[in-house]
């Protein structure tokens, strides 16, 4: 079965918007993954239609309701469904490369775009919604998040790279951020092509990539520096 | 002057895609910003407007012209222009709340949408590009960063969001995930609302949020809590 994509959302016509270009477009097209979406608001029941209220306890913003949310979950997703159910969110787990991966090797996932202030919490609870988030800052919605969740997972899914070897020496999949690139012209407004790049050593090119993505992760991801050098202890 | 991005792309009519909805869309309609896209390809100078050629030094994967992209950059962005100059890059310093109120309160930006294994350094380096980086994963392009950058930026420009006070509680904002939320119905699939929400007593409602609001930044982003805690020293 293909990777298959639920989006639950208040602006289902945003979908396929960029998904429907280039890489995931093109895979899109060959069936390679499956994309449906969802209108929330066809699960009010209300004459208004309406799927949101005020906070309880006060505070500014509406709050999408959980009895409207459940019920298009329930439609999208039935009990056996295995797909994970993923709501995203700024309070979730931050997205990164390996769960792209993860994502990428299932059969898809249910994702449940939020909008207003936020979603019920008794939803999120009751139908085991996953709260993800694809970084730190907010958006208007969920919907150019799960974009960018399913843009970084479609990649990977067997048969939509053309060519598998680009993606094992990208930034996050090596723990390092990548190496400087350089193409033609040899030089560029008398800048030149580092020498080594065009020695045809490929032992110190292979060094000279390392030693930069080295000094490049050190500089400007702290963070991912510190988790690297664990790695490699762990190694020794 | 309004804020105004610039898009240089290989798939300008990718835009305005989602941004052409919802908040942002409704902004850009009403003038309160202005999105412009370029084709990167329209800058190439050979017969088979190729904008691409194999890294120097071998590997896998294309890597974007220097003298192309920085004809397309020059284009857009004439010396005096005061707007940033960004690269959307996995090897980019991370996108944040900050960073989204800091361009939201500027002129505006001219965003480089980064395809292929990568771009020629050395128009990063002469054309003075900010590597900006949206979250720790791999998308097939810059594209969706842009957007997914933009639709933060730009629901924070003055006049863009309905309720300002709505901004202010949001995750990231004051350094903690935000608390649950609630709303009708009361009772739901027999879970009630949280008895202190539907109090009335002000006080209270306001410590069980921000308890709330500590542990789920506790348990889930010990980094924001330790960022969080520090902060909370400092004020000591």
């Amino acid at each position: 079965m293909a990777f298959k994509a639920t989006i639950l959302s208040l602006y289902p016509d945003m979908f396929p918007g960029p998904l429907g270009h280039s890489l995931s477009g093109r895979a899109l097209e060959k069936g390679l993954w499956e994309l449906e979406t969802r209108q929330i608001r066809d699960f009010a029941t209300d004459k208004h239609r309406s799927v949101d209220d005020t906070p309880a306890g006060g505070g500014a913003g509406m709050v999408l309701r959980a009895d409207v949310l459940a019920r298009a979950i329930d439609a999208a997703a039935p009990a056996d469904d295995p797909r994970p159910k993923l709501l995203m969110s700024p309070r979730g787990h931050p997205f990164n490369q390996a769960r792209a991966r993860e994502l990428a090797e299932g059969q898809g996932a249910v994702i449940v775009c939020g909008r207003f202030e936020g979603v019920d919490q008794r939803v999120i609870d009751s139908r085991g919604l996953e709260e993800i988030c694809i970084g730190d800052y907010i958006l208007s919605g969920g919907e150019i998040g799960a974009m960018t969740m399913l843009d970084a997972v479609v990649r990977l899914i067997p048969g939509v790279m053309g060519n598998k070897e680009s993606g094992d020496t990208e930034s996050f999949e090596t723990g390092l951020l990548e190496h400087p690139h350089y193409t033609r012209p040899a030089d560029f407004e008398g800048m030149p092509i580092p020498e080594v790049l065009t020695s045809g050593n490929h032992r110190k090119i292979h060094e000279w990539r390392m030693a930069e993505a080295e000094r490049l992760t050190r500089q400007r991801r702290p963070d991912l520096w510190e988790a690297y050098m664990a790695d490699e202890d762990d190694v020794d």
